[in-house]
């Protein structure tokens, strides 16, 4: 496709393993893309194949119609769009700042407000479907802003993800992949449990789930990561201390909810013990290294 | 099928919603049956049907090829298989005992033990798959028990089950019940606990789920008990106070075996509460009940 100056120019932030492929699809989409990353060699595939390079992300973002992050954590997104170089203080009204970091709903929300008294709108949407649906761009994207702004930006939503939800306001985007982390986290410590079991019963492994994978305790998390188990495959697909980092910010806002979830609270506690044991880099399915010890939980 | 004198003649112990269609199904198969359970009444269609009616366990028993039970407890099973009325007593060199009940694997081991006394093999033979498996013939069986004994009575169990998979010898098929109830557990607890956080956040469930259900979350208990609890439909299924039980045997194994399980403690804790609170006969998606409250689990 070619580039057209009427196309939307679009300001991007944060060139990880999420955000390089995506990026990517926006540019061979036809969009013009600025970028900043904290590690400027990251950049370099995306300048070769045409994006702008920006020394800040208040670089990034000026003259965009539309400025992305994919960053890290809550307190990234708050620097990037809120801090002094931040990207917020570079847009004019009407444009569109969509966040795709999985963050904080409470965050979400803030921005939003900041962003209402310039005339942006701000939008979350996080995705899941990890580095493999970024790169195919057949992410879920969950997807949190007034109903007239998501539509404004459906068709570059569309060029990264299979399934495009909006599920309510600012913020709701963001609730939506917490409950998706909540649902995750238990089953994660169910099929970890079950696998320690069974190994300690003498089970052969490969024939005990000949007969349990197919029926009620049947999941995505069983039948993708008990073979990398079995394997003894412990690189991520997606990583512990990512994983963590999720379950806080979801405990943060049950805590602001006055709700009690200790299922989460269990699989915070076992994946806090895999980062002190050195697992923090390494996948999820790490959590059957503490599984069944007797000191797991103190 | 018409009746032929040379098939084996099966007495059968127990006609619950699990053991009344598998019990039918052999009877259309052409096997001879005499049934005892415990309420009379239960047994009438089989009678119906062409099945003997016996007064005690043992008397089913007598001159049978193969015993099989399916009735409540470990308790039951013990009693039914060891009692002075028993099965075992009256069984003779040769036949085979197979019991299809939930159970303890150890007691499972123990029955085979004495079992073997005798010359008779024991066959452990846990299902899942629920009623609807059990009508339909389409029931995952989990078998434990000497490879010779098992192959002899293949055609009986295939007559019942879509999956039959010899998993080891005796108590190994109940280990693998264990361990797909363990998977359950801990799954359960993170389906309710995503369902409650997305609605104290204000979700819209339907849509939520549309974003949630087909990713890394996705599971067949999410697909199958959500759709329930959003009508609040909390008929079982399987119900809670069965699924207790098997919890509890699953910990004492575990006790057995020095290996702590957290999320199964967890699990027993949460539904132990929803029967003292009267949601014991009901079906495993009420655990949402409970699910939240800041009192659960003290």
């Amino acid at each position: 496709m070619e580039k057209s100056d009427t196309r939307p120019r679009i300001g991007w932030v944060g060139v990880g393993v999420m955000g390089a492929p995506m990026a990517g699809h926006l540019l061979r989409a036809g969009y013009r893309l600025r970028v900043f990353t904290r590690t400027a060699a990251r950049a370099e595939p995306l300048v070769r194949a045409g994006a702008e390079w920006a020394e800040t992300p208040r670089a990034a973002a000026e003259d965009a119609d539309v400025v992305c992050l994919m960053v890290g954590t809550p307190q990234d997104v708050e620097q990037v769009v809120l801090g002094a170089e931040g990207v917020l203080s570079a847009m004019s009204a009407g444009t569109t700042l969509i966040d795709f970091t999985t963050s904080s709903p409470s965050l979400a929300r803030r921005i939003a407000d900041e962003a209402a008294k310039r005339g942006v709108a701000a939008i979350d949407a996080p995705v899941s479907g990890g580095d493999v649906g970024a790169r195919e761009a057949r992410l879920s994207i969950m997807v949190g802003g007034a109903e007239e702004a998501v539509g404004k930006v459906l068709p570059l939503l569309e060029c990264l993800g299979g399934t495009v939800v909006r599920q309510g306001g600012p913020g709701m985007g963001q609730h939506t992949k917490m409950m998706n982390q909540i649902v995750i986290a238990s089953g994660m410590i169910g099929v970890c449990e079950g696998l320690v079991y069974a190994e300690r019963a003498g089970l052969d492994l490969e024939t005990a789930l000949a007969s349990v994978g197919g029926g009620a305790a049947a999941s995505w998390s069983l039948a993708n990561y008990v073979p990398r188990i079995l394997k003894k495959d412990f690189e991520p697909g997606f990583r512990v201390d990512h994983f963590v980092k999720d379950m806080e910010i979801a405990l943060d806002e049950c805590r602001r909810m006055q709700l009690e979830l200790p299922g989460l609270e269990l699989a915070r506690a076992l994946y806090r013990r895999l980062i002190d044991e050195g697992w923090g880099r390494k996948g999820t399915q790490s959590l059957v290294r503490v599984t069944g010890r007797s000191e797991t939980v103190s």
